[in-house]
């Protein structure tokens, strides 16, 4: 299935709730997506199992029926949250990072934009993430030896070229898209010479790639290396647009970012490759709240939206946002992570009844 | 020369200022020094070279003769910052980097505290960080390899039970001697099972050491993972006390903390090994202000104290703390990183009054 946005009969989205609280804010943007109604062709929702606790129920963390029906059946999917063990499961490997893998889904796209006071208003932190989701320490290629002073463990961190070239690609696209066009690159390559500064010449180069032809002359560009961005971050974000980034300083400075605006709760993204998306929100699965009715509910119905809008829904896209900016706005239903008293469902249908 | 604090005719002191507005701090970490007169050995300071403009003058930005005399001369020394190319340059290596490693100063120490408003107020922020000062990916193990889809960079990120170890001593040495007597262990291990895993088991074994003896049997231990810990350090910085982390991890979130407590121009660092101990503001050499006298000379007085307090000269560091908190509570003479309108000189001056 790779059919254009308009040749769809159906919307085939496959839904992985995962663990935790994943299982009570998954629900809620399936039911942001119904009610679009017409905007976007019928959905079907086709439930999918992964996580940690698919792992203790079945001894596989990541079903390959999983993969498949991703591959073979869904147009687009939206993933919960996993759980995971602190200590070494023999057996046991993050799904979400295999899958982002497997799907080829090669950037993490995750925009943190606070909702201004009224509509309309400029808002005081309007940033995106842009992460590469497939190497850097992420390869997890791990070995452990004991030598004489004990054990020794050792990771790789793979950056290449290509990967570092179509996140450029990714990332330059994006920031043409946005009113400043600014875009800055963040490494580390005063002390990783080889990798990041591959990362970085790599991202640099993508307005000369050949084809190109000035389509992205007019995006600047900037550098960070990470430990100052995410100092700045906090200091001055109004600094950033557009920010790319490998793998883990991208989860690191996307969990920064959220700081910024009041709750992981409200941070959408979706994973996206060249013929398939997914969206998931950027907080865990929050054991401490789990089974509460009490999670936020706006980070994955958020991530709906993205991913619709990245699947050419526009409209439909919109008016989830939209929604869920107004609920922000008026602050009547709020869940606790935003100082408010609402449950799940409480926010859900304030959203609902906006759609 | 390793002779123990009371016996010492003299401090024989190091002075690396390096690159950047490390060449105006510096200077002003001496002065106080000079200050607090007889509560430390009459002070001699041997002036040190290294960095990035060592490196453009002379082809090299460690000289051997800077290891050996801080090894075979010094009792400390202060360092202060440098600046890196962002590409590859053949023949340069961070020399920051590599002396923490020369010196085996195994650990980065980052006190990260606000000043109250009024004296003997609790501050709002009062953190340390400690930092694994001599592996995980600053082992700069890279190598580059060109293959069908081009260039191909990897890192070696090394985690040993053995530093992992040392570090967790000193962080519960530390966490024992606070009042809220708090570790929390920052790691990745929900990726990084084995490195980060290895990391995680051998600091909370420090406890159950042969010799320990429940030593540590008051002190509380948490963990988090990096990412969460910089959100979290934003949204509620007072859960934390003693942070313990592999060097990268640090790196970030000692910026990150920086960031609460108003400017990276209050930071101080020690890098500490068993035998030596070397000052270091946290920020960097500033190209952007370099030259203009406005450079925050805080943070390198406060790692003079730091210093000083390491080596057990608690009265002199306690001067020279005091009289920076007043400096700063006082907010008559600060430089423009803390929205001031003072020199370099003017608040260095402001601080030696009160010392
Ligand atoms: C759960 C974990 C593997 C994941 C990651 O590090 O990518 C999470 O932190 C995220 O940001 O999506
Ligand atoms: C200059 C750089 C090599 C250094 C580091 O990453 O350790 C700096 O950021 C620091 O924190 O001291």
């Amino acid at each position: 299935r790779s059919l254009s946005t308009s040749a769809r009969q159906s919307l085939k989205i496959g839904l992985i709730p995962a663990d935790g609280i994943g299982k009570e804010v998954i629900p809620a943007a399936k039911a942001a997506i119904i009610a679009v109604g017409s905007d976007i062709p019928k959905p079907e929702f086709i439930d999918l199992v992964a996580g940690w606790e698919c792992f203790t129920r079945t001894g596989v963390a990541l079903p390959e029926e999983t993969v498949e029906i991703l591959k073979n059946e869904c147009d687009c999917a939206l993933f919960g949250s996993v759980s995971s063990p602190s200590r070494k499961v023999v057996g046991y490997s993050s799904p979400i990072v295999a899958l982002r893998k497997k799907l080829d889904l090669y950037a993490n796209i995750r925009p943190v934009t606070s909702v201004a006071a009224q509509s309309g208003q400029k808002p005081a932190v309007d940033l995106v993430v842009v992460r590469e989701n497939t190497e850097c320490l992420y390869v997890k290629e791990e070995t452990l030896t004991v030598g004489e002073n004990g054990k020794e463990a050792r990771a790789t961190r793979l950056i290449t070229e290509r990967a570092s070239r179509r996140i450029g690609q990714m990332a330059f696209e994006l920031a043409k898209s946005r009113p400043r066009k600014h875009l800055t690159i963040i490494h580390k390559s005063n002390v990783l010479s080889v990798t990041d500064g591959l990362f970085r010449e790599t991202v640099r180069a993508v307005p000369s790639l050949p084809g190109v032809d000035g389509k992205y002359s007019d995006v600047t560009i900037a550098e960070q290396l990470v430990d100052s961005a995410v100092y700045r971050l906090f200091r001055e974000p109004e600094i950033f647009d557009v920010m790319v980034a490998p793998n883990l300083y991208g989860d690191i400075i996307s969990d920064a970012a959220a700081a910024l605006v009041g709750s992981l709760g409200l941070i959408p993204s979706v994973n996206a490759g060249d013929n398939f998306v997914m969206g998931e929100p950027v907080h865990g699965s929050a054991p401490d709240i789990e089974g509460k009715g009490i999670a936020n509910p706006l980070a994955s119905i958020r991530s709906a939206a993205l991913m619709l809008r990245r699947l050419d829904y526009t409209k439909a896209a919109d008016r989830i946002d939209n929604a869920v900016d107004q609920v922000i706005r008026e602050g009547r239903y709020l869940t606790p992570d935003l100082k408010g008293k609402s449950t799940t469902s409480e926010v859900l249908e304030a959203v609902l009844s906006k759609i």
